[in-house]
Order: structure tokens, then sequence, then C-alpha cells
């Protein structure tokens, strides 16, 4: 099952992190600006060489759509060639697109990401559950029928995050009964490692709403951005975890992949300085989840 | 202003009616996906063809990204050329993405389509709001920028809409507080017909949740999904304009997109049984509306 595919893989490294594939134009090297030729060859580049750098020791990759849409439709085949290289490199790909919209399309959104004829084919996808379960289904169902997996946007890391999702409902908040109904939707797919494949995401950002989140969704996997470039710490997202070091995978973006911005050597280290982050990393969670 | 523009398109054809260009495969008629030569080519005229068919009777068209990106890269093309064309045809244009994100990644978006250099160049975007203010401002700002405008979710139109929006926060519904945000934030952008660039798209098919927002959110231009597929009717809309027949814009996809399913003529009526439909839906709302 697919959760249970990147709980074998994070237990392999020993490191349960996921690298957010984000390039922009700033955290390109400009020698490889030059040398690709075109931009878009550079952005494909760029994630190739890292994915080469990073799939012997990290899990997951996360491309986010929205650096690859605002290259205007070739950005989208530079996300679909990424994906696919990623995965033939042994790395659980994560989409992160925050998708969500009723019946019908949320349906069209699947059959893009998550269907037997996705022309871009990913193990899970980030999925905005604000339209209720309408919204969710048809990506749930998708999952179940492909063995993908979802994660519905329960407490993201930003920090207007609580306007909507801290909003008190009774005695509970928002993003407490978005992840109740994760919960509850995602009953009939719990696998070995006693999650289903409807996950959450939850920011590290905000600590001890994930502990409780954690405590409150024995079942719901967490994807957990906000390490790192966003401020948050090993520490942070302990609470993250289950008493096996199960059921989260933490994301780290720029500071892993803009890491070359510190080494004084304009970018041409930018894999080995992309790995030497990649490793700071797995070592300090190593280090808190007592591995 | 950007809605100052759609409202006067809609008071110049008496129509405050915006076509959904959702194209599937089902919706295709057959002898132009064999004419076309290839699918991808047969949705990108069919769309043509609709807007040309369209373009003097109704002020605006709204692809639905999802049906776009479902084809892949080129489906990515075919959305970029439809909405090129139906901006050069003078129809406002706008794209229902749903997208929604934290602050550099909204920007992102933001520039996607909204941007001076946007590869999708539209008048106008939806957003999810779940993320709150981060989320939104950053799609807000490019639309002060680049006279644009957004329409943020507040109440949708799918049967399961309430179980997130519905919640009760002291007296007040989850979509309410959104509104409110919405009434808020969009304060400084307030055009010559009393609405600013950030509005809410609220659903026909909660009547009465529409009158009441309308009330509520005197400075939001409403977008209002649901009339007739998805079930609802002029009377069911009717609130969700002012005392000046302003600020909303009723969407409809598939009952014109698809009219020719009702005309037994295998679809080469196509563009004559979208306008039928197009012009039965105008006069409906022009007898509601008084006009």
């Amino acid at each position: 099952m697919s959760f249970d595919v990147l709980q074998q893989k994070i237990e392999l490294f020993e490191n349960p992190t996921v690298v957010g594939l984000d390039p922009t134009r700033e955290l390109i090297p400009r020698s490889l600006l030059i040398d690709a030729g075109s931009s878009v060859n550079a952005y494909l580049k760029f994630n190739r060489v890292l994915i080469d750098a990073l799939c012997d020791i990290v899990p997951a990759v996360k491309p986010q759509a929205a650096y690859y849409e605002r290259l205007g439709p070739v950005g989208m085949q530079v996300l679909q060639n990424t994906c696919d290289y990623a995965l033939n490199r042994g790395m659980y790909v994560i989409l992160d697109a925050k998708r969500g919209d009723i019946g019908s399309t949320a349906t069209a959104y699947a059959e893009a990401y998550l269907g037997a004829d996705a022309d871009y084919a990913v193990d899970a996808i980030t999925v905005n559950g604000y339209l209720g379960s309408d919204g969710i289904l048809p990506f749930y169902d998708a999952a179940k029928k492909h063995d993908k997996a979802i994660f519905v946007l329960a407490k993201t890391s930003n920090p207007s995050s609580g306007e909507l999702q801290d909003l008190l409902v009774g005695e509970n908040r928002v993003y407490e009964l978005v992840g109740d109904l994760l919960e509850k939707l995602g009953a009939d797919s719990v696998g070995e490692y006693g999650y289903s494949r409807l996950g959450a995401v939850v920011g590290a950002t905000y600590p001890e709403e994930l502990k409780n989140l954690r405590d409150r969704l024995p079942h719901t996997f967490f994807l957990v951005p906000g390490y790192g470039a966003q401020g948050g710490g090993a520490k942070d997202v302990a609470g993250a975890f289950d008493e096996n070091r199960c059921g989260a995978v933490i994301n780290s973006s720029r500071a892993i992949i803009g890491a070359w911005n510190k080494t004084g050597k304009q970018g041409d280290d930018f894999a080995e300085a992309a790995r030497a982050e990649a490793l700071r990393m797995r070592d300090d969670l190593r280090k808190e989840l007592r591995y």
C-alpha cells in the first residue's frame, strides 16, 4: 500500500525526509542556466542532478506544481519529466498541487495525477478539502483504485493559517474537525503500519497542534512542511511521529535545493551542497528520533 | 477596474452569464473528434467554435483548469490558446483553478495566471482561501497591480459543502467569516459599481445563503455556479444581485456546451444548440431580474 511503501523507504534510509523540488530562477545556479541552452532545460537539469544526488539518502521528493505552472505548458513538461525521473530513481513522489473541486471536476484532477493513464504519474498528491468530502472522495477513490495516496490540508505551516483553521466550533478547532473527517473517511484503507491512504498536511511551525493531531488521528499519515527555511527544527517535528517512529514525512525545500547559496561557490557545488544539507537534516532528525 | 469591465459587458448584453468551458471527451461531438485529426485539436476547436457562437450574447467564459490538466502538457497549451482566443473575441475570462498555497508559492501561481508575463493570461482566477490571508493576498496583490480580479471560495455549490463551510463559530458560519475576510481585505479596491477586486464563489444551490451573503458583503462580487446542470434556476440566483442588478455573474457549463445532446443531431449542431441554450438562460435571467 502506498504509504507502506513510503514508510519502508523511510526505514531503509533511516530518514523521514521529503525534499521539495520548488525551482525558481534564483535557485538555479547561473552556470547551469548558461550550459542548458534554455531556461526550461535548466529547470529539468537542476531537478535531475538533485534527484541523482539525493536518491540514495532521501526517500521522497515533493515537486510544487506552482513553480512549473509558472513556466507555461513547457513547465508542465518539466514537471512530468521530473516526476518520471524521480520515480525511475526509486523515489516516492508527492505532487504538491493542493487541488480541490466538486465531484466531476475533482475526478478530472484525480485522473490527471492519480489515474491509470495519468499524464503526471505520482505516488501521492496534496488536496484542499474546503469543499468537504465531495472534494476529497474522488481523489481518495482514485488512490484506492490505483495504489496511490493523498494528503489533505489540515493545519498549514503559514503564519495566517489560524484565521480559518483555528476557528473554534464548539470545543474543536476547524483543523481538528478536518482531521476527524480524514480519520473517518480513511478507515477502509489502513495498511500494514497502521495508516490509511488518506493523509494530512500538518505544519512543523505549530508543534503543539502537531502533537495533538498525532494523538487524535492515529491512522492518518502526516506530511509536515515548515522544517528549515520556514523555521521549524527537529524538536518541532518530533510530535508528528508515533511510538514506532512511523506516520510522518518531513519536508524541506529551499534549505536543501538552495544550500549552495551558503557555500560561496556560485552554485558550482549545488548538488554536493544539497546532499550535505540533506545529510545534516537526516542526522538532525535521527538524533531527535533516537535512530 | 476588472469587475467594472465585466459589469459593463453584462449590462451591454443584458446578460449576467458566464459559460463554463469544461470540455470532456463525452461532450465533444464525434464528427469533431474525427475532423480535428487529434483529440487535443478537437478540444481547442470545440472551444473556439463555442466562443464564436457565444461571444456576441455572453460576456464571459470560465475554463475549468482540471479538464485541461487531465490532457497533460498539451492540454495546458489548449487552455492557453482557449484563454487567448476568448480574450481576443472580447470575452471576460475567469480561470477556474481554485489555487491556494502559502506566500511565495501563491505568488508563483499568481504570476502564472495574473502576472504581467503570465503564460495563461486571464482576467480573473478562482482561489481557495483555506490557508487564510497569506494564501489570498499574493493573488489579490497581483490583481491590483495588473488590473485583474480573484474569486475566493466562500459557499460552494456541492452537496457536502456544508461539512466545513457551514460549521458554526459562535454565531457565524465558517463561510460567512470567509466572506467577512474578503469584504475587509477588498476594501481598498472598490470600483465604480461598488465592488472590489476580491470576489467570492457562492453556489446557486443554496439560495438563502446566497441572499444572506449578498446583504452581508455589499462590496464583494459573486461568481455563482450551480445554475443548470447542478439544479439551480433563475429564482435561486436572483438573491446574488444588488438592487441595481449588479454584483454577480451566473455560471452554466454542461447545460450549454453539452446542449447538443438533447437535439438528436449527434452534435453536428453543437454551436447552435449551445447558443440556443445560452439565449434561453439569458431570457430566464432577464425575466427574473426584470430587464
